[in-house]
């Protein structure tokens, strides 16, 4: 934005009461606010005090049967969203919504709907679905295999662009004088037919603050990373070492600049979980509390889920045995978060119960326990060495884990020359330093002209 | 609610720059606003201070080729009114969404998180899409026949409900020291397998406040009237007279006890046309203006899908000639609206031009141009005379039209004690004196079991 120096991008990543899956247990959460407006006020208004860039919102389309010991989302993202535009002013507003259950005309008008609401802060997070659950929720045909999910959703985005784009900024004239209210003729069909759509358009949206939402994906499979260069301007990854976020920096910088994008067009934001205290031993007794409230039977179906093992009947108090855990080829999806807790088990030999508590917190993601000096070294370390341009922030518990991070880390990093003082842009792209899309279309046509 | 006199109730049809299809052009209207927050922020506050019971959102999944000279809608609606939810307290908010092209788990999903939002003021108007052009925003095949687009919605309806009461009141516990967030064996899937939708469920969100968003529909067909006897809790209709109103309300309220309801929980709220002044001249004048600034061009469009023949090329300064007028019996849809356009024609040999003026306001409702007594009058005889239990209101200009409306003729019906003077209720169901939904739940239960 200001030419300065590079700064963090931070995005709050807000679970229900946090990332502790234990969080809602604790003493200073309230599991029934997730469901209440005023709960998300709250924390959109700790967020925004903090200038983070954005907030985020992941979604599902099924009950899990893990709502037997943890706690819900609660609420619709694009609801919650556009509520929450109403009631805040600069923040980023970043909703998840699946390719694979939804109708593009619907999502290209929702998150329009929400760019405008919120003058120019929307954000979509593309997920194709991956929850055998969820498809029955839409049909009696079963998910979709991996690969079609991401040719339909390449297909989907193409399509919510076009819309997006189906009206020339200027052809809303509203002109009270000669009763011409748009130009249609600047409005134009898209008259997509494809695999898997056939849309006329045009939107019925007329252009949005950004012109484009901005466009946030999260899938690690080589086919989520092959798309989140393509079109991703946001990437939410989990990174469980420095050496392996570095790795991923370095690859999906260099895809994006294959794809005929600039490296800088695709921000790398690994996730980092975080307990904060005023000391070490601080931060490391409220990291056990939480510890200590997992619930033995949640995390056995967590991890009989990761490992693909009934665990069910094995002695909590036992080491974990070797002969149980599986190949790592024959793990496909969370591939990386097993491999950190093979590694873990191998190593350490923690008992069943040990390993329930200790994988309780960050789910493979980055986590540091300490003190806001201890988290923002971390963070530099990260953001100055390749590792990351900014991080999705994954607090223990809501709202206080936020409160301590807004109150504590964030004028740690911003007396560092790390993060924002006051927030400078008034969209999510400003924030993000991304380019107006005019810009990237007008780049994108030239580059096409010299062809 | 209080057991005191039978008290109207009132719901803003809220609609971009006002009901005159020319309100976008008149000086006191902001056309460029429609797509912002705080336009609908400021409606919202001006409904609420004149303790309306709701307002109401249409929607249409198509840019119309009228916006060449009329201003769109703007904004999608479940976004718009989650944002209103979170500034507002009292007023209810009723969005519409279409069962022809959306997913029953997406719409129970959305507008129980709209019902959680805002502390139980959700209202689902429900309609089937009659337009061509939508179908093809959403796949290659032609818009479903009428009879099919209802049988589509009763199951639609039918899936919606009973994922909204998949989970037991109870079930969610939330006990931090047991570990229990969700009681799983009360929260049942719905397994739904029928023509048109399989759904397994349940739905992802805890039970709302309301327990069901309150039911509106507004098709006046017979298809239209059955289903809404059969499951509305509000009926929007466009009546063009008292006698017309009347013999509608009769039909519903016999319809809905015939399918073993009570009378008192199917509301018909008849559309209201609207132009306040002080005197009756000065409301004149206004009208006058509105009907000015008609573009033509619109008018013919209008009249030409109205009549079914095109009208462009006709002399607009000529009366219209008869032989334009189709048979009654060609006019599927808005056959009452056609009949009392062609009533006039007949009675009075008006100009296309005059015609096009006369028809731009109430859209075939009715209307009262005059003084906030006029209208006050005409409210009390339709409500006094078993045409209306309350009014669905049609501003002709907003937010100007509205302020009148609050600000002169809400006192005026508050002053014979025809229309609350604070709001007493907190929820949708509340404001229209609806049973909560336990309750009909419980009699439903006992009728089955005296069977």
């Amino acid at each position: 934005m200001t030419g300065s120096k590079r700064q963090l991008h931070l995005n709050l990543f807000l679970m229900n009461t946090g990332h502790h899956e234990a969080s809602w247990r604790h003493p200073d959460t309230a599991p029934r606010r997730v469901t209440e407006l005023d709960y998300y006020r709250e924390i959109a208004a700790l967020a925004e005090r903090g200038k983070l860039d954005s907030l985020f919102l992941a979604d599902t389309y099924v009950l899990p049967e893990t709502a037997r010991h943890k706690v819900l989302h609660g609420l619709e993202p694009f609801t919650l969203l556009a509520a929450l535009a109403a009631v805040t002013s600069r923040i980023g507003l970043i909703g998840t919504a699946s390719t694979t259950y939804n109708e593009p005309y619907h999502i290209a008008r929702k998150f329009a709907s929400l760019d405008h609401l919120s003058g120019g802060r929307s954000g979509w997070n593309i997920v194709t679905t991956a929850s055998e659950g969820a498809a029955y929720n839409f049909g009696e045909r079963p998910l979709p295999e991996h690969a079609e999910r991401y040719r339909r959703a390449g297909e989907f985005v193409e399509v919510v662009k076009a819309l997006w784009h189906s009206w020339e900024p200027d052809a809303l004239l509203a002109d009270k004088a000669s009763g011409v209210y748009a130009e249609l003729e600047r409005v134009r069909p898209i008259a997509h037919r494809g695999d898997y759509f056939a849309v006329r358009g045009p939107l019925n949206v007329p252009p949005t603050p950004q012109g484009e939402p901005v466009l946030v994906q999260a899938g690690s499979s080589a086919d989520g990373r092959a798309f989140a260069a393509g079109v991703a301007e946001a990437v939410f990854t989990a990174q469980s070492s420095l050496e392996r976020a570095q790795a991923f920096y370095r690859e999906m910088k260099a895809r994006a600049v294959q794809a005929g994008r600039s490296a800088d067009e695709l921000l790398i934001l690994p996730g980092l979980y975080t307990v904060v205290g005023d000391t070490e031993a601080e931060a490391r007794e409220l990291a056990r509390e939480l510890d200590e409230l997992t619930v033995p039977a949640y995390g056995l179906q967590r991890l009989s889920t990761l490992f693909k093992v009934d665990l069910t009947g094995y002695a909590l108090d036992a080491p974990v045995p070797l002969e149980l855990l599986p190949e790592r080829e024959a793990i496909v999806g969370n591939r990386g978060r097993f491999e950190l807790i093979e590694e873990m088990v191998r190593r350490e030999r923690p008992t069943l119960r040990e390993l329930i508590r200790r994988t309780a917190g960050s789910r493979g993601h980055a986590a540091v326990i300490g003190t806001p000096a201890q988290i923002a070294d971390t963070m530099m370390r990260w953001f100055e060495d390749g590792a990351a341009d900014g991080f999705n922030l994954m607090p223990s518990h809501l709202p206080g884990g936020l409160r301590d991070f807004v109150d504590k880390v964030v004028p740690e990093l911003q007396s560092r020359g790390l993060f924002r003082a006051e927030y400078e842009g008034r969209t999510l792209r400003e924030h993000y330093g991304l380019p107006p899309v005019h810009t990237v279309r007008a780049r994108v046509g030239a580059a096409e002209a010299s062809r």
